[in-house]
C-alpha cells in the first residue's frame, strides 16, 4: 500500500465535506492498523454538517468524519495480543483513558477524556486507513458481514438504552421513535425477554418496518394528536401500561409521553438527544415512582451487541436502505440527510462491497 | 372505657377542622385497637386544611386528620399473634390490598387499593382510639418513646428517600430543603455510609439545626441566588460533584439545580411534591446519564427506621420542636402553619406526656 | 355437580395412592371454585409417593397428590373481581400468610406459613373440583391451551431459576441435567437473552430434546468421566467459560461441576434438591468470586411464565410426552417413576382431553 | 539519595527472608516514584514466609515482600497530573491490565494479568524506595496519618466485603473470625448501616478489641462447641436469626455456621481463605435461597475506605498493636506470626516513625 493511498472524509465547517488523499497512520504498541470496510451515517455525522456542532462539541478545525464502522486488521502493535492480521472486526470507536474513576467502575463512556471518532477535536474513521486500540476491535465470525460489523455501533446504543431500561422477561415496552436507534432498541427489547412492544412514530413506512423486525402493536402520530388520547390509545391496544418506555427521539413531546403513559413504578429511558430545556409533568415520576434514565453511548455492550448478531437474533440488515462507495459520500450525506427513498441506514464502503465478506451481505 | 369516649379530630373542609366524640371502633380479626398517644402534623395535613386537596386527593366529606402516630394495643383481634395488649407501637398508616402485582412485589405504596390513613377519602388517626391491621404496627422496645414511634413515619420517609438513592458508603450527597423530610434524609443518609453531606435551605435556623445533626456543609439559599453560582458553589464546598442528590421541597428550582450539580453517572431523587408541571435541563440527565427517582411515601421502611432509632443512630427527637395535647390541636395547626417560633415538626399527644414511656422523651 | 362428584388422588402412605370421591370445597370470599382440568405430575409428586418424605416434609396424614394445574372457574367468592365464571385459568399453587416480611417485601417464596399444594400438611388439587385464592389463578387467553396452563407451574421454577442467575443479552448458560426443569430453564434462558447454552445429562434421549428446544450444544455424561476432562471439554465447546450456570440436578457431582466450570465473576444456580450435605471446592467461589445462589419454588414468576407461552416463544408442550385421565392416576405415576418410553412431563386430565381448549393441545 | 540507598525485604523461599540494598527503581510515564513510609504485615505475607505458597501462587524466586503500604510521592512520570510531588498516599498494591473484560466492567480484580505486590511473581513494596502507577496512589489529607494510609489495604478488603454483602440499612449482622478481616468488615458494616453485629471468635482478647470497635453481641467460640448449640446461641443474643453472614475465617467449621444461621433469604460472604475442599450443607442454601459470595481482595474500594478513614467514621488505628522499623523486619514477622502480645496488626515503617504526620499517629 502506498503510504498516502489514503482517501479520507474531512468536514472543514458547515455544508464543506471533503475528500482527499491522506497519509497513512502510523500505529502505537497497542493499536492495529485496520483497512476500513463498511462506515454507516448516523444522524450525528449529518447534523455536524448541517450545523457544525452539537451542543457544546463544535467543529473548530478540519474533523474526519464517521464513527460506525468496520475494518480488517492490516498491521499489529507489538503489544497486541488479541487479534491478528486479516482478522475482520468491528469498531468501537470511543477510547476512554482507562485511569479515571467512571472508567475503572465500568462506566467508560461518562469518561471526560475519551477519544471519539468523530466529536469534536477527534477524528473519525471514514478513511480507507486508520489506527484503533486493538481492545476496542471486536474480531468477526466469519458468517458476521463487514455491514454487520459496522451496524454494531448504532446496536450497542440499542443494548445499552435496554440495558439502562433493565428489560426484562415478560415487560410490555413502549419506544418512541422508529429511527435506527428505535429499530435496534426494538430487536434488542424482544430478545431480552420483552413480550409485548408498542413503537410510535411520525413517518409510516417507519413503523411498516418496524412491524416486520417484530413489533407487537404501531401508532402512526399525527401532529395534532392530542397527549391524553394518545396515552389512551396505547394503554388500550396493549391492554396494559407498558412498564419500560424508551424515548429513542428525544423531543419534549416524547419526553412528555414517556412520563404520562409508562406504568407506575416503571423506567423511562431516554436516548434521543432533545432541546436544552423541556417542560414536563416531573410530579408523575414523584407520585408514581417512575424512574428517568438517560443513555450516552455505551460502555461494554459491544460483545453483547455482537452475540446477537452472530446468533442470528437481530436482524440487523433490515435496517440498511442504501448503500454508496466512499467516492461517492457527498451523495450518502444527502440520501441520508433528506431521507431519501424512505432510508433508514445508509452505508459507505470503502472497499469494493463484499470483497471481505466469506458470506455476502 | 366508655364506648364513645373517642375525642377526633375532623376536618370538615376548608379551613374548618373540629373536635368531636366518636364511638370507639370494632376490630377485624386481623386488627388490634389502639389507645392512641402521639400524632406528629405532617406538611400534608396542613395542606388539606388550607386546600381542602393534594392533586387529585380532594376532601370531599368529613375526614379525620392525622397519619404519623404511635399508640398502645388494649385489643386484640382473634387472629392477631405478632401483638399483646400493653404492647407500645409506631403505626405504618397505609394498608394496602395484599392482592395485586405492586403488593406481591413488594412495591405495596404504589398499591392503587391502598387505605391510607388522612388520605381522602380514608380516615387519619388524630384520636383517642383507633382500629389498625396489626402487622402494620411495630413494637417499639422500652427506651424508644411514644413520640419516637410517630416520628418514625417521616423517619421512613427519609429511610425510603436514602434508599431510591441508593446512598452507599463514601457517596457525597446534596440534600435540597431542610425541613422534616430533608433532615431525616439527613439523619439517614449519614447512617447509610455518606461521607459528605451539604444541605441547602432558605431559612438559616433549619440550617442551623442540620449542621446540628451532621450536616457537614449548609448554604442558605437567597431568592435572587443565580443558579449557576449555585452549582460551583456547592462544588466548590464538597471538593467534588455531589453523586447523590435529594430534593426535599420540590420545586422547579430545586428540581433544576438538581438535574445541574449531580454528578454524571449519579442518582437524583426528588422526593416533595411540586407542580404540576416544571421547566427542566432534561438534556443533563440523558447526556450526563443522571438518574432521576420519585418518592411516593414508603414500602418496608419501617423496620430500618425502627432499627435506626432504637440502636441511637438517628436522633429524630432533634425535630421535634413544639408540643401539644389533642385538645389544643388548632393551636397545634397553627404553630405547624405559620412555623412559629422555627417550628418543625409539631408533636400532638392524644395522652398525657410520658404516659406511655418507660424512659422519658 | 353433584356434591361429592369430586373424584380425588389421595396418597395415604408410601406406596399408597388412592382414588376417593370427596365432597366439593367451600369457597371463601377472596377464593374461586375451580373445575380441574389438567395437572402434571412432579418429581415430588413421586417421591412423596416413593420415600413418604421430603427433607422435613412429612406425610404423617392422608394428603391429596398435584400441583402442577389449570382449571376452569365454576363459582367466585364475593369479592372477587379478577375473574368471572367461565376463566380458564393457571393456578399458582402455594398461597402465602400475606403478612410477614417475606410477603411484604416481594419474596413469599420464603414465607413460613405458606400455603403449597401437596406439600405436607396441604393438601393438593388433582381432583375434579378445587378453591384456590382467586389472585393466585392466571386468566389464560384462548390460545394457550389447558395443558400449556399446567405447565406454567415448572416453567415458573424455569423462570425464577434464570432471574435468580440474572441470565443477561450475551450471557453463555451452562445447564446441568436436561429433565424438565433443565428443560424450561433452557427455553427460558434462551428467550432473556442468552446466546450460546450447553446442556448436560446422563440420557441421549433427553438431550435430544433440549437439542431439539434450542440448545446449541449438549454433553452426554459418562457415568465414569473425569471432572476436569468435563470442565475442559464444555470450555472447549462453548469456546468459552460459561458466565451462568444453572444445576438443574442438585447432585454433588454437577454441584463439583459448577463451581469448576463457571466463570469468574460468574453465577452458578443451583435448582435441584441434593443430599443434606456435599463436599464442594468452595474456595473457587471465594478465589475466583462464583456467587452461588439457591432456588425454592419460584414468587412473582407466573405472570413472566405465561406472558413468554402466550407470545409464542417458549414451545413448553414439547416436554409432555404421556397423557392420562385422572381415572388412570396409578399408571400415570408409573410412567413418570420409570421414565416409561422416555417420559419427561405426564399429564393427568381430570376433563375429556381439550374440553376447555378452544385451540387444541 | 544515592542511587542504591533502598533497603529492601526479599523472600528467598520458606523461612529464607532478607534485607538487602537494591537500587532505586526508575518509573514509567504513568507512575510515580514512592518514599515508601509504613507498610503492614498481612496473614498472606507470613503464609509465604512459612509455606512459600498460597494454592497456585508459589514463591519461585526471590520476591519482595509487603503489599499494605503507604509512601511519599517524591518523583513524577510525565504524564501524571492527579499527584504532585510531596503528596503523602496510600498504596492500592494491585495494577491491572486494563484491557480485559474484566477490568473493563469494573471487575478488575479478577483481571487475570493483574500485577499484584508481593503474590509471585511479582515483587511487593516493603523498601524504602519504590515505583508505582500513580492512579492506583491516593492523597491522604493532612489529617490522616501514613499508617491510616497503609491500613486503607486490609480496610478496602473490609468494604469489598461488606459491598459484597450489600449491607443495608438495619441489617442485622453476623461475622466469623475477629482478626483483622473481621475487624476492619466489623468497622465497615456498622458504617453501612448494619444496626445489630454478633462477631465470633476463639480468642477472648480480639473479641474484646471487637467489642471496643462496636459489636453488639461476641461468643467466645470453645473448640468443642456443637453447631446446632452456636447457631441457637446466635439466634438468641441477637434476638433474630442474621440477614447477613460474613465468613472472615473461611474454615469449613465457619463455611457449615454460615450456612446454617444466616436467615432465609439472606446473603453469607466468605471472604477468608479456606482448604481445597469443604463438606457443607449446601441444601440450606438451595432450599432457604441463602446466597453464597465469594471476596477476592478489592476492586474500586480504596476510595470509600479512604472517605471512610479521613471522615472520622472507622477507628482503624485501634488495630495496630506493635511497631517496628524496617531493619527489624524478622522482629515484626514473629510477632505477626506467633501473635505476640496479642498482636493483631504489625506495622513496619520505612522510615522514622511520624516523620511524614503533620498529626502524629
Amino acid at each position: 500500500m502506498a503510504p498516502n493511498n489514503n482517501l479520507t472524509a474531512i468536514l472543514y465547517g458547515i455544508e464543506d465535506l471533503r475528500l482527499e488523499n491522506l497519509e497513512i497512520p502510523k500505529i502505537k504498541d497497542e493499536e492495529v492498523l485496520l483497512e476500513m470496510d463498511c462506515v454507516g451515517i448516523c444522524g450525528s455525522d449529518v447534523h455536524y454538517l448541517v450545523h457544525g456542532r452539537i451542543g457544546d462539541f463544535i467543529v473548530e478545525k478540519p474533523m474526519i468524519i464517521g464513527h460506525e464502522a468496520s475494518g480488517v486488521v492490516k498491521k499489529l502493535g507489538k503489544n497486541v495480543k488479541n487479534l491478528a492480521v486479516g482478522d475482520r472486526v468491528a469498531i468501537e470507536p470511543g477510547v476512554p483513558c482507562r485511569m479515571c474513576e467512571f472508567c475503572k467502575t465500568g462506566k467508560y463512556n461518562l469518561c471526560p477524556d475519551i477519544v471519539f471518532c468523530a466529536t469534536p477535536p477527534y477524528d473519525g474513521n471514514l478513511r480507507r486507513f486508520y489506527a484503533h486500540a486493538a481492545d476496542f476491535c471486536f474480531k468477526l465470525p466469519d458468517h458476521v458481514t463487514m455491514e454487520e460489523g459496522a451496524l454494531l455501533e448504532p446496536l450497542s446504543v440499542g443494548v445499552h438504552t435496554c440495558r439502562r431500561a433493565e428489560i426484562q422477561l415478560g415487560d410490555i415496552v413502549m419506544i418512541l421513535g422508529a429511527g435506527p436507534i428505535g429499530l435496534v432498541s426494538l430487536l434488542t427489547a424482544k430478545e431480552m425477554g420483552a413480550t409485548k412492544v408498542i413503537i410510535l412514530d411520525l413517518i409510516q413506512s417507519r413503523l411498516d418496518v418496524a412491524k416486520e423486525l417484530g413489533a407487537d402493536y404501531t401508532i402512526a402520530i399525527q401532529k395534532n394528536d392530542s397527549e391524553g388520547e394518545l396515552v389512551k390509545r396505547i394503554h388500550s391496544l396493549l391492554g396494559a401500561q407498558p412498564n419500560k418506555s424508551l424515548d429513542c427521539s428525544g423531543a419534549e413531546a416524547t419526553n412528555r409521553l414517556g412520563l404520562l403513559a409508562t406504568k407506575s413504578g416503571g423506567v423511562f429511558v431516554i436516548v434521543g438527544n432533545g432541546p436544552p430545556e423541556v417542560k414536563v409533568p416531573m410530579v408523575g415520576s414523584v407520585c408514581r415512582e417512575v424512574d428517568i434514565r438517560g443513555v450516552f453511548r455505551y460502555a461494554n455492550d459491544y460483545p453483547a451487541a455482537l452475540a446477537l448478531v452472530a446468533s442470528g437474533k437481530a436482524n440487523v440488515k433490515r435496517l440498511v436502505t442504501h448503500h454508496f462507495d466512499i467516492t461517492e459520500t457527498a451523495d450518502a450525506f444527502k440520501a441520508s440527510r433528506y431521507g431519501t427513498d424512505g432510508a433508514i441506514k445508509v452505508m459507505i464502503h470503502c472497499q469494493p462491497r463484499n470483497k471481505n465478506n466469506p458470506k455476502p451481505f
